[in-house]
């Protein structure tokens, strides 16, 4: 994929302070999803939980700004919990994670989003944190194949994509689509399929658009429960099955 | 609310239109959610057809750019059945509905999609489908607070949203935005809680942003297996809640 700095025109200085923020951090896993509501953060949250614990150096990055919910899976009070400036802005540790998200900058407020603010949250975010050196990074995307999903992929270096997909027929002609679009631009791709109910069925299509599947996760209703600790979270049922699939991408990227 | 037409600034005569099209329908209901994946539109499709067989004349119209599925549900290939074209776009009747999509226009495209050429669809779809004489219209509109969203409910004379939640805590912020934001617009508002678990929870959150809430819709896997039949999708537990629901909106309605 060609990066997105010269791709942008190179008229916005932040792209290339996001490259340099981003110069010590090893891979860059932005997870996508076609559509809302496949559990896209809750994947995004445990696959770093688990690394974390697998002795990695992590960072998670909510970019999702038309709904940011990492920091309430975690647990994590953005009007308490400030990221402190040095250098940028460093992003506070949570459960052994470097923890950074939009909703530091935008919690509580009830406004519509149009298209050039997300996109300008999303390039600022980018510009003011300081990762420091991370084996892994870990990115919530917005959902959907809009703009802000695709711009991301432009923002973020060498991306290796994480796509979150359920079996629901609803959902497949979008899933299609993302893989087909990444196929397209060339971009590293890893299926998972979320809230598996029969046996998996989307094997095939990783197949079809050469990425890589790296399994299931059962639906779990008992994460709800969970929500606000990672412990809690650590402990359910989508965690195990979440911590196979976080094992075998840390494989694939040779971390 | 003003209108869409004059907020728009008159530029595009397609507005205008569209009002003409709409203007012997008596209720125009777009169903929303803050969230994609909470089953915005199994219950819009399900609404749509429980007043068809409550004796009123209703149409449907798929504006979810990002992943129209209202077709699917219903079991229609807009390969197959198209439109035909008097005095506009007619749309042909499906299990008693008047049925128009975006996915008639937009099929198997695997283009991302940017900000004009969504609200472009929309704007298209809605001045050239001559609805005729309707009871009620009920619009799947794309998922978030986006502007393709927000600008819907611009374009469509007297909206009386439909609001649709479920109670993860991961999606509360986002319906409480949503609820504010039409609150804010001085918007017509109703609230239906979907994939209710435990005890209804989001009906104190209804009074709290004055929407008049709907219900509860209990979570029935079954669904995925009625998909692409209406009369298996009307004979489902879901089809059950949702009959309730579709009769408080007609009462509501005065329809």
């Amino acid at each position: 994929m060609t990066p997105g700095v010269e791709r942008m025109g190179s008229i916005d200085p932040r792209l290339a302070g996001a490259r340099l923020m981003l110069s010590r951090v090893k891979a860059v896993v932005p997870v996508m999803s076609a559509k809302g509501g496949v559990g896209k953060t809750l994947v995004a949250v445990l696959t770093a939980l688990h690394a974390a614990r697998m002795g990695r150096r992590v960072g998670l990055l909510d970019l999702d700004v038309t709904s940011p919910s990492a920091h309430i899976a975690l647990g994590v009070d953005p009007r308490r919990l400030q990221p402190e400036e040095r250098d940028g802005v460093v992003p506070p540790e949570v459960a052994g994670v470097r923890f950074m998200t939009v909703a530091f900058y935008t919690w509580d407020k009830p406004t519509p989003l149009r298209g050039h603010a997300v996109d300008d949250a999303i390039r600022e975010v980018l510009a003011v944190t300081n990762w420091g050196e991370l084996d892994l990074l870990v990115v919530d995307t917005p959902p959907g194949l809009r703009d802000e999903a695709l711009d991301t992929l432009e923002y973020l270096p060498g991306p290796r994509v994480l796509a979150v997909a359920t079996p629901s027929r609803l959902a497949r002609v979008g899933v299609e689509r993302l893989l087909a679009i990444l196929e397209e631009q060339g971009v590293d791709r890893y299926l998972v399929e979320n809230m598996a109910t029969g046996p998996g069925s989307l094997e095939e299509l990783a197949e079809r658009y050469k990425a890589r599947y790296l399994g299931r996760i059962r639906y779990d209703p008992g994460v709800e429960d969970a929500l606000g600790s990672p412990e809690k979270l650590l402990a359910t049922e989508m965690a195990r099955d979440t911590e196979q699939i976080a094992r075998k991408l840390l494989e694939q990227l040779g971390l």
